[in-house]
């Protein structure tokens, strides 16, 4: 290790409790905080459940509600509730409905500098703004590291980007993370944490750094990392946490595995086209196209500038009549400060249509635009139909170009506001003390052990997972090709998802795109033979990180897959869920099984826990009777897990001993 | 006609074009204004468009925008642009998404005592409150008047309920209307005109009467009337519209059909428990169930006194933490004076979840109580299900009452507060003058007949209607027993209501409830044989109003229905829309036709315009051959339509001539 440490690196170095940070190698790190959204933290709590833990042992858990805010059916509620109960249960605060968009409202409430954290939502990543080592996860890493448990990851490489300069008028921090995807795309982060430091720092807030970092997925980097300096005391000060406080900067001759540098005063107005945020071209190339919908909010532009410099501009006009200005305050603290500093007011009455806090429209709830429509959005993603309209045109932006261009109806350069309206650019004091509202934050019991848990009809605690046998005689009920999807295992969509915290009803899906007939199957093979086999090609299981996709299979008694290959994280997910992700030793043996076929396995548990390769005899009605074998690549770590049916049952163990 | 009037006598004798005013007696009233939603407002566009409208002849017609606000897909956003569009191209002003709830924006900037209107919307008679003649109807009546025909109704009996004393403290408008459903049940008002006078009404404010008109249709009356006096001036002044200001007040000896009277110093507050608004019981007799959730809003309490109310109840406290606090603002001119007078930031500290302006849960947008739990709503409605949530438990009460147990987390009388908290009922100020909010009310312009209709993929224009036939012979394609209901004929819900805009689609779901063959055999009839006929037993067509119940089956090809009697609503639905409602003379002759016979008429228009009777032959492939005799009972002005095809023909025939 090098005597001088960049920000990452200290960060990584004061939580080191596995491995050594050499890039590329695993390394366990010991986290401090967990953040869940109520999307993905239902199952989570229901991980929890099956852990039978008591308590969180984490220093600050928070269980958010900000995407599932619409409550078209029971189900949303329900969740709600259910949430609010676990969050008692195994104590985890709860910001309850309304209360807030995640990151921005951990980053004023709880965030501290030099802490790490582990969040079941990509955009975890933002509370690097405050110097913090926070990482974007599947559930069960995070229901793992709530349990007690170290977050293991490959170490990456370290980009450190260099910020000169100042930001010219009319421009703003989305459009600092809109240049880094226009040079990187959205695979540029990819296996890196970018750390940003340099003399143009004092001219970013911390809530500016948020928006840098909340991006920082959108470059597919693990994290990304500012430093804990004057500004963010100045932050944490505004909060009334002064206290929290405390320096984290980059030795003096650090190094980092790569290096870029932004001269902040060269920036200008850019907007990211769709259907990528990476597709990014200055406003001016786009400028005069017409539009229907701005929205303004999201955990991309949080902060109460970004609500003030949009009120400040529409102050005593009124948006373009055909033009649906829609705001999504950040939180309930975010528009009390705006009502005290007028931001409120003045959106009002230009024709703002206010929503309740939270995510809304930026995963698809609600505010989907008309066909054929342009949408300008301060929101972090432009995927195609994100936003609930089919071949949607959404574009991504700073406030200023959003609001800019409501007031005028078509895409507009907010420079061009300085002829169009005889304006400057309005100049906004960061309150010293913000109005703090802590109410909607309910703490933890000390002691939340007889708290029931209240399970609305479609909530169903997961069922105890057997772990692996040692020995076995079950079918092979899917042969598949190459380059399986999680789409395909389980796929996604309005059908689906709302049950995600239903296992026996969400399986129910598993491999129907392939063959619908699969549930039948598996659950009559399930009764027969205690289990099934699938067989797959080369990169089995790519795409989403999806855990019900191997959840669901575990649940109807799948015991292994035998592929060619694995994608990374889904073969992770097979091994945490008590699935045994084997390979063919010699890749033509893929061609001697057949669906349809019986597999017998022998001595598995002993022949998997001593890496000894695993036979597998195949057999059929018309008297096939063959054999191969094939192996796992699984660390010890991984052995461990599997042969006690995945890392819920290793965590229920450990518990009980505790 | 007596010499002295009443106020409801006062207003129809002034419009009154067709008939005397004799109770049930067909009445024809000129209509002064027109209320659109969205919801029903897209189809009364069609219609209009259909009609060949240039531009319309109310005084004012104004196409609101409050239902249909989630946008989760591109269907609503869609529909806002049509209908601004519409509203553009046929002179209506437009009230853009989230600007207001219809019924309190019509009031606040349109309404004028003296005048008729009628709206798409049951609560249009929430106009009332301001001594108007305003009656909600179908869309087709609206569309009428749009395009300068008068309003046909039987003349509806007036039942004049006297008020007297002061409304308590803790006790609000809510409670009196509340306490007439106690007294009159939901069909209690049925063929009457509600009207109030008396000393009380100097303590009700002009917005208090609102919320008694607008539930007036709980009560199933045609409508309610207030008088126009000193209040109706207050309220006009407040809102910069003194000037439209008449009064309009009883003849001191006038009479009514029938009398009550309410002492409002007697009234305690009443709550509707689940799931009739006539199951009224007061607030203590259910007080300690436990909530999960408050709603503050809609049309049915949307004063600015009633958020104002509401924040100074819960100032300096938080709401109980099980509790969603769910706020609809009325209108961005409500929002705006909430921000003057600290209600806003009230409600917003005491952790209020503020939603965007309109009906939203209100009409099942969202706001979903989770399962098995109580939900307290200022809302109208509580019929099973409307919520969202199977089973719900809908109460609706007043603010008072609804805040009170928000604050407790269990269902509690308002009058509690006083100990419980130790505070004294708060006075509401109404401001002398409001701030007035006008930009998102975009009015049309002087000639809109270039402007073009924008219709997204799922807004289809009418098709043209054919006209009646001499001769026909044509299948029955269903017979069908007693009590058909609309919902049988075209079901209602969420797979089908996004169609309403698009006939050719919604017309795939008629008579599916029946029978899921029948639109592929009535559109292969419509190919073979130029329609269809069906045949019904006694009360055909019973339940909702809901036009697309005669306009999805005259798509198909429906030429006749021969039934033994229909229920009024859809027998005039069926009238306007070009299907000839055929009763058999004989009862029995309904036993001689089968489904599957073949029905041959002649002369049919000539014996249809002469009284004749109408001489049905029915044959089958067995060699049946039988005749009989059936009838109508069309006025003639509706013998004039159904010839013509419907009244968009004959709108379209006379506005050509003009």
């Amino acid at each position: 290790m090098p005597h001088s440490l960049n920000v990452t690196q200290k960060l990584i170095k004061d939580h080191l409790v596995h491995g050594e940070m050499v890039p590329g190698k695993e390394i366990g790190i010991k986290i401090d905080q967990a953040l869940l959204q109520d999307a993905t933290g239902t199952l989570v709590q229901l991980e929890l459940e099956a852990m039978n833990l008591n308590k969180a042992k984490t220093e600050v858990a928070v269980q958010y509600v900000d995407h599932n805010l619409l409550q078209t059916d029971f189900k949303n509620a329900d969740d709600h509730k259910f949430l609010y109960s676990a969050a008692q249960r195994f104590g985890l605060w709860y910001s309850r409905p309304g209360n807030g968009v995640s990151h921005p409202v951990h980053m004023e409430r709880f965030g501290i500098p030099g802490k790490t954290m582990v969040g079941s939502d990509s955009h975890t990543c933002a509370a690097g703004s405050l110097g913090m080592l926070a990482i974007g996860t599947g559930g069960l890493d995070v229901a793992a590291a709530i349990a007690g448990q170290p977050y293991f990851v490959k170490m990456p490489q370290i980009m450190g980007v260099k910020l000169t300069g100042d930001l010219p008028d009319w421009v703003s921090a989305k459009d600092v993370i809109l240049e880094m995807l226009r040079r990187y795309d959205v695979k540029g982060g990819v296996g890196k944490i970018i750390e940003y430091y340099g003399d143009g720092l004092k001219n970013l807030s911390a809530m500016d750094r948020h928006v840098i970092a909340n991006m920082g997925a959108e470059l597919g980097a693990t994290t990304t990392v500012f430093p804990s300096d004057e500004e963010t005391k100045l932050f944490l000060r505004s909060q009334r946490r002064e206290e929290d406080w405390v320096e984290l900067i980059a030795d003096e001759d650090c190094e980092y595995d790569f290096h870029d540098e932004i001269n902040l005063s060269e920036l200008i107005p850019l907007i990211a086209k769709p259907t990528s945020p990476g597709n990014v071209v200055p406003v001016s190339e786009v400028a005069g196209r017409p539009i229907s919908q701005t929205v303004i909010g999201s955990s991309a532009n949080p902060g109460l500038r970004d609500f003030w410099i949009a009120g400040a501009i529409v102050k005593d006009k009124s948006v373009s009549s055909d033009v649906s200005f829609d705001i999504n305050p950040t939180s309930r603290q975010v528009i009390q400060n705006m009502i005290e500093n007028d931001a409120f007011a003045n959106l009002i009455k230009a024709g703002a249509r206010f929503h309740q806090s939270g995510c809304m429209g930026c995963i698809g709830m609600g505010q989907a635009p008309a066909s054929n429509t342009i949408s300008l959005r301060t929101m972090p993603r432009n995927f195609p139909s994100r936003s609930g309209t089919e071949d949607d045109q959404v574009y991504l932006c700073s406030p200023e170009t959003a609001t800019a261009s409501a007031l005028t109806g078509k895409i507009t350069d907010p420079r061009d506001l300085e002829d169009l309206y005889d304006m400057s650019y309005p100049q906004f004091q960061q309150p010293e003390i913000e109005i703090i509202h802590t109410d909607m934050l309910v703490p933890p019991p000390e002691d939340g052990s007889q708290v029931p848990l209240e399970k609305g009809p479609n909530i169903k605690s997961l069922p105890y997972i057997q772990p692996l046998n040692d020995s076995y005689e079950v079918p092979v009920l899917l042969k598949m090709g190459d380059n399986i999807s999680t789409d395909e295992i389980l796929k996604a969509g309005a059908e689906v998802l709302p049950f995600r915290s239903n296992l026996p009803e969400i399986s129910k899906y598993s491999y129907t795109v392939i063959d619908k007939t699969f549930y039948d199957r598996a659950m009559a093979s399930k009764d027969n033979y205690g289990g099934h086999i699938v067989v797959a090609g080369g990169n089995y299981a790519q795409g989403s990180s999806r855990e019900h996709a191997a959840l669901a299979p575990k649940y109807l008694g799948q015991i292994a897959v035998i592929a060619q290959s694995y994608a990374r994280i889904a073969w992770q997910n097979l091994v945490n869920f008590g699935i045994l992700p084997l390979e063919f030793i010699a890749k033509e043996d893929y061609n001697k099984i057949e669906q349809g076929d019986m597999v017998r396995f022998k001595n598995l548990t002993e022949d998997v826990n001593n890496r000894n390769s695993i036979k597998v005899t195949v057999s059929n009605d018309q008297g096939k009777q063959i054999e191969f074998e094939t192996t796992h690549s699984l660390s010890d770590r991984q052995i461990n897990l599997l042969l006690k049916g995945g890392i819920i049952n290793e965590f229920k163990e450990r518990l009980k001993n505790v």
